[in-house]
């Protein structure tokens, strides 16, 4: 029962992750079929993992902030907010919405893009809400540097902050790309892009030379179908990937990967542990696994937390 | 004391491993420097790491069964005999010792060869010594098919057989490659090779393909800087590498690796389990991780039981 001036509950709710990244049509292309102007983009999938995972761990709230554009459908919208996403920090600006095609051969280990069109992204200033400000989690998905950057000013984040980026963002926006790495507490990128950055094949020693370079106390290393190495202070955790026979598209494994890793660590507290890390990457290794077995996000989608334990039970015995 | 009529306890001995396999000089040139005409080949690879762990494990009997030529050194026969390998297979032949020459650039995840003389083993039949033909476990470490067929067929293991491979033998000996295959209990091939047999590039799919095409009880793939899956009935186990910054010189990695395996199968006994093929695969591992961190045999020759004691120890808690 209410009492007077008692302070609304929702005031009181925690805003567990605050994600920024894009949210966009994407076009694909795999040995298996294709799909056309398909709901995707780094926060979409971020988003949808971590929600996924918000309820098994009991958090509250999961906000999103980006941009689409005024065609972006009424049905993807109920989507993410039926998912349990709060969807105020998104903003409808005038053109259309982030587009990406691309296409997977051979391994499919790598995307090749076809095109890009930032359309609302080209002049989008992310406005993070008030209610937002001060998240337990801040996780900059993949996005412009600068844009991630903006966010870590504006929000806050009571436990900590982490990041992901792509091989784009290191041919063209280098300079800033090391300045917002500098910025948050952990660094998700993958193998490419860390020998990449640190201009050496090989990569424990490249991953040593970037997390002195960015100064960052974890460094996870994406390592596709080869699986995880994750660098934690003093600390290393390696995980191979869930083996997956069915790859039908890849896009969003990596986000997928990293919005479970971000739920998790919404749900602990104080310095985080190597094991709470580890069990982290376990989950989200096995998350990842269900995004790459179908187009689009229909595979996450769907994902039930009954799919999800039995696959993560089976993981784990693979291991021990 | 020796009793009248007591059968001289050296017959009563039980040959542990027998592998067979090439004894090389090899040249290589990597990034961080280059060698000629070191020891190599891989049974030699494979007979050290098998003699290391031995001692460990307290085996009895390796034995090798190869050919060198007149050329080969005598130091290098007293390192192998001085290891605990029983030389009485190695044939010295007339000619020269097989020579191999390559080169690895980048990642350094695959050998450039420039130059294969086989001297010696154009014409080589192997002979099994007669106290050799019931081992505990015959190897068949990387050497053409039609000769590890002849070797399974001179020597009946007690406990299992196995066998280890390579591209080329894929691609000018293919039907008697997969003949051979489909004689051993147990396979180790790299990635590459299990997707050329197979012909598919996703891994998993082509590992199953390849087991439904041999018959074998357990698949292990290699996977250099990515680890190991391995297949076992109806089991997985998939291991990452361990994580090594001195990358000198990847030669005879795969053969240490497989060595260190067949030693660990020769100290089990019945049916082998999960618990003893992960095991192994731990030790397989670490082993290996020695042996890229110098050119040719060095530091897998001169890696201590404590060296390795604390890698393998490392590498667990990593894992767990």
């Amino acid at each position: 029962m209410k009492r007077k001036g008692e302070v609304p509950s929702i005031v009181g709710r925690i805003m567990d992750v605050l994600i920024v990244g894009s949210v966009a049509y994407d076009s694909v292309v795999s040995p298996l079929g294709h799909v056309k102007d398909a709901l995707g983009g780094s926060a979409t999938y971020a988003g949808l993992a971590c929600s996924f995972h918000a309820k098994r761990l009991s958090l509250e709230q999961i906000g999103l902030v980006g941009v689409v554009g005024e065609d972006f459908a009424d049905a993807d919208r109920t989507l993410l907010a039926n998912s349990g996403l709060d969807l105020q920090g998104i903003e409808t600006a005038k053109g259309e919405t982030f587009r990406w095609a691309g296409s997977y051969h051979g391994t499919m280990a790598e995307a090749q893009t076809h095109e890009t069109h930032l359309n609302v992204f080209e002049h989008f200033e992310p406005k993070v809400p008030e209610s937002h400000q001060n998240p337990k989690i801040t996780f900059c998905a993949n996005l412009h540097p600068l844009l991630q950057s903006s966010v870590l000013h504006q929000a806050t984040p009571n436990r900590l902050s982490m990041l992901d980026s792509m091989n784009l963002w290191i041919d063209i926006a280098r300079d800033s790309l090391v300045e917002v790495m500098q910025k948050v507490d952990l660094v998700i990128i993958n193998d490419g892009e860390v020998r990449m950055l640190a201009d050496d094949e090989n990569l424990i020693r490249a991953a040593r030379k970037v997390i002195e370079m960015i100064g960052v106390q974890t460094l996870v290393v994406k390592r596709g179908e080869h699986g995880v190495i994750a660098f934690h202070g003093p600390d290393i955790i390696s995980l191979p990937a869930y083996p997956t026979e069915n790859v039908v598209d890849p896009t969003g494994c990596g986000d997928t990967f990293a919005g479970t890793i971000a739920a998790h660590l919404a749900s602990g507290n104080g310095e985080l542990t190597r094991d709470e890390l580890r069990h982290a990457l376990l989950s989200a290794t096995v998350s990842a696994s269900f995004t790459l077995e179908s187009f689009g996000i229909q595979s996450l989608h769907s994902m039930t937390q009954e799919m999800f334990q039995n696959r993560l039970e089976a993981f784990s015995h693979m291991l021990n």
